[in-house]
C-alpha cells in the first residue's frame, strides 16, 4: 500500500513492540507476528496494521485481511477471527505512532550540497543536511538535524532549533524559529508585516522592526506566510499545527496547540491562547482576544473576542448555536416561497 | 497589440487555414488574407483576427478595423463591411485555437543549463529543457519535452508525463504527473497533508504515507498548494484546470475535467465528480461526495454531500435558488429599519 | 526594544530632527534629545521615541519611560512630565517616517553573486544586488538600485525600475515594474491568466497573450499572485499596498493608492478606481466596475458594480448600513429559539 520509492520503511515489529510503543493492549491473531507498514481497512495484507475509529468502517473492517487493527474495546468483536488486535482508547493516535515506527521519516544526511550558499559567517552543525540552491546568511545559526531542502533560504542572524526541516524553496528572515520544526516548502517566514498609514496625498508604510518567533514543535503548511511583527514579535506557540496557505499578521501571537486549517486569516495584533481551533477559510480581524480552547468554526468572519471554550460561526460570527439558529430560520422564511 | 517582446508568433495564416484549425466557415473580406495575430475588437488591425461572443461588443465591432472575425451566424450583419467572417457556434473557443496557432507557446529548448542539479539517478529525457537552480532527485522520470523553470524542484522517484511545464520556483515531491499538464510558478504539490490526531497533551502527527497522481492536460495555477495522501492517493483527474492559490487536502479525488476557481479548498478526502465547476473562495468540508456535474458558487461553504448536476450556494451551502430566496427574504425584512 | 541582529540603525536624531522630518511640533523634555530607535510605549526608554494614536494607550503611556512621544495636541496633558513631545494632528504617519529615518531599510550592496544567473544579454545597471540563485533572463533591464533577493526569478524581456526589490523565491514574468515597488518573497507576476473555454469533449485554453504593468511605490505581499492579460495588461496603479496571498486576476486594473488586505480575490477584467480599500478575504466576481474610494468590507463577496464611494459588505455584498441591519434581524428572529 505504502509505495516504498516514496516513503521508507523501518524494521518490522512484533504485536508485542507495537503495544509497547503505544500503551495498547495486545491481543494476538494467528495472520502472523512480523508488521512492516501501515495500510488502508479495505487494501492491508497479513504484514500491515490498520486502525478504525468511525463506525462506518466496521462492515469493511469484517472484510479486511490486516494482520492487525488498532481499535477500541468496545468494537473488538467486530473484527475477523485470526486479525491480531490492539485495543486502546485512542486508535488514530496510537495508529498514527506505529506508522511512524514503521516508516520513519528521512533523518538528516549531514553535508553541504555543492550549489548550496552558506556564508561563511553563519553557524552549521555538522550534522545539518543543506540541498543545493539552499541558502544560509551571514550569523545565521542551524542546530544539530537541520534539514535545508532545495532553494530553501534562512536570512541573516536567523537561528533554527534542532531537527527542523524547512522544505524547498522556503524563505526566512527576522525569525528564531525551535526544535522539531517542520516547514513545508514555500512558506514564507519573517517578511515586513502589512503596515500602512493611509493618505489622500500618498500612503506612507510603517517600517516593520519586529521579529517572528516560533516555538518548538510546530507544523507549518506549504504557502502559508507569517509576518514579523512592526514593533516586537508574531509569536507561534509549540505544539502548534498550521495548515497550507494561511496568513497570519504582524504582532498575531498564537498559544500552545492550536490548530489552524487551510487558507485561514489571522490579521495583525491578534491574541489567541491554547489549544484553538481554527476551521479553513476562517478570517478574524486585527487586535482581537481569542481565548484558550475557542473554537471559530469554517469561513466564520470573527470581528470580535471569543470568551475561553466558545465556539463561534457565521460572518460576522455568533456563537454556534445562534448561528445553527439563523440557518433554520431563513429556510423556513423562504419556504413555499417562488425565487 | 501582442507585445512581442513577451509572446512569440507562428507563420502568418490565411481566412482559409484559420477555417480549416477551427472548423468555421470563411466568409472573405476585404482587408487582406494574412492573419499575423490576435486582438482585442477595439484595437486589432486589418492583419488581426478578433471574436464577439457578447452582444455588449457589437457596437465596438461596427468600428472595429480588424481583418476578421469570429462570430455566431445571427450576428455576422453585424460586421462592417470588408471584415473577413469565420462564422462558428463556438467563436471564442475557435479563437482560442487560432490564437494558440499564431501565437504558439515556446517549444522547450532542449539542455541542462548549468546550474540545474539533476541527480546521476535520474533519467532525463533528452528533449527536456531544465533551467538553472532547478532540481531533479534521484530516480525521477522527466519524459520527452518536459520544461523545468529556474529554481522548480522534482523530487526523488517522481515521474513527469511526455511536455509538461513546470514554472519557476514550484517544487513536487512524492508525484507521478501526466502528459502535458501546466503547473505554474510556486505550485507545491506532494508535501505533508494536514494530518493530526488532537489530545490535550499534545497533538500527534499522523505521518502522511501516499502520493499525488495527476492526469494528463492539467493546467494548476500558481502557488496553488495539493497535499499527497495519508494513505493512497490525492488524485487530480485529466483536463483539470484549476487556479491559483487554491488548496487540496490530502486524499482529494477530482474527476475529469473540473474547473476551480481560484482560492478554493477542498479539504481532505472530499471525493469529486467530473465536470464540477467551482467558484473562487468556495470551501468544501472533508469526506463529501460532490456529484458528476455539480456546481459550487463562489465563496460558498459546502458541508454536506452535493448531488450530480445540482448548483449550490451561500455558507452553509443550499440549492442556489434557495439561496437567492434568502437574500431576499433578508432584503424585505430590513426594508424601512434604521440601522 | 528593535533587534539589531535584525534591523539596522542609522545615525541618531534630535528632538528638531524629528519635528522637522515630520512636520511635527516639537516641545522639549529632559529625557535627553539624542533619539536612536523606536519602540512600544510600554518597553521604550529615553534614548526610544513611541506614538498615541488610540486613547486606549493614554494610562500605558502616563507610566512610559520613552524619551519623547508623538501624538495629538489635546492628548499632551496625559504624558508624564519631562517626556519630550512631538505634537501632530498625525501621530502614527510622522511615527512611520521617523521609524523609516531611525531605522532605514538596507541600501542596495552593488553586485552579482557567484551563484546568480544573469544572462548576458540582460542589462543590469552595476548598482544592482543580485543574490545568489537568483535569474535575470535575456533582455531584462534592472534600472538603478534594484533588489533581487535569493532565487529570485526575472524572466525575459522584463522591465524592473529604479530602487525596486525582489525578495526571496519570487518570479516575474510578461512584465513592466515601475520604481521603488517592493515585491516580496514567493510573489508570482506574470503567469498565464486562468483562461478557458469549457466544452464537454475537453476544455481549450484560451493562450494567455497580455502582459504585467505595475506602478511606481507599490508593495505585494507574499505569496501573492498577479496574472498577466489575457489579451492587453493587467495594471497595479502606483502606490497601491497589496497585503499576502491576494490573488489578482488577468485584465484587472487597480488605479492609484488602493489598499488591498491578505487573502483577496479579485476575478478577471474587473475595474478598481483610485484609493478603493479591500478588506481581508473579500472577493470580487469578474468584469465589475469598483468607484473611487469604494470600500469593501473582509469577507464581501461582490458580485455587481460598487459607485464611487460606496461601502458594502455581505455576501452577496449590500451597502453595509443594510448589512448591518440584516444581521440585527437575524438575531431578533432567532432570540428565544430553541437549537
Amino acid at each position: 500500500m505504502v509505495d516504498s520509492r516514496f516513503h521508507r520503511s523501518g524494521p518490522a515489529r512484533t504485536l508485542d513492540d507495537l503495544a509497547r510503543l503505544t500503551g495498547a493492549e495486545a491481543r494476538a491473531g494467528t495472520r502472523g507476528d512480523r508488521f512492516t507498514g501501515v495500510a488502508t481497512v479495505a487494501d492491508a495484507g497479513a504484514t500491515e496494521i490498520v486502525f478504525v475509529e468511525d463506525r462506518r468502517y466496521l462492515d469493511a473492517l469484517a472484510e479486511s485481511a490486516a494482520g492487525a487493527c488498532f481499535l477500541q474495546a468496545e468494537l473488538a468483536e467486530r473484527a475477523p477471527a485470526g486479525m491480531a488486535l490492539l485495543v486502546t482508547r485512542g486508535p488514530q493516535r496510537a495508529f498514527a505512532i506505529a506508522a511512524a515506527a514503521l516508516h520513519p521519516a528521512e533523518a538528516a544526511v549531514p553535508g553541504i550540497a555543492a550549489g548550496a550558499w552558506v556564508d561563511p559567517a553563519a553557524v552549521v552543525d555538522p550534522s545539518c543536511e543543506i540541498a543545493a540552491g539552499a541558502h544560509v546568511g551571514p550569523g545565521a545559526v542551524l542546530a544539530a538535524g537541520t534539514i535545508l531542502g532545495a532553494n530553501a533560504v534562512v536570512g541573516r542572524n536567523c537561528m533554527i532549533g534542532e531537527g527542523t526541516r524547512v522544505g524547498a524553496g522556503a524563505s526566512i528572515s527576522h525569525a528564531r524559529i525551535g526544535a522539531r520544526v517542520v516547514i513545508h516548502p514555500g512558506v514564507r517566514i519573517g517578511q515586513d508585516g502589512f503596515g500602512v498609514v493611509p493618505g489622500r496625498d500618498g500612503h506612507v508604510k510603517v517600517p516593520q522592526l519586529g521579529r517572528v518567533v516560533i516555538g518548538d514543535d510546530v507544523e507549518i503548511g506549504a504557502n502559508t506566510t507569517i509576518d514579523r511583527g512592526a514593533l516586537g514579535d508574531t509569536v507561534i506557540g509549540p505544539g502548534c499545527f498550521i495548515d497550507n496557505l494561511v496568513q497570519i499578521g504582524h504582532n498575531v501571537r498564537l498559544g500552545r496547540g492550536c490548530i489552524i486549517a487551510g487558507q485561514v486569516g489571522i490579521s495583525g495584533s491578534t491574541i489567541v491562547g491554547d489549544h484553538v481551533m481554527m476551521g479553513g477559510q476562517a478570517g478574524l480581524t486585527g487586535h482581537l482576544h481569542i481565548g484558550d480552547g475557542a473554537r471559530i468554526a469554517a469561513k466564520a468572519g470573527v470581528m470580535r473576542d471569543v470568551a475561553p471554550g466558545m465556539a463561534v460561526s457565521g460572518a460576522p460570527a455568533v456563537p454556534i448555536a445562534e448561528h445553527l439558529r439563523q440557518a433554520v430560520v431563513l429556510r423556513r422564511l423562504t419556504k413555499g416561497k417562488g425565487a
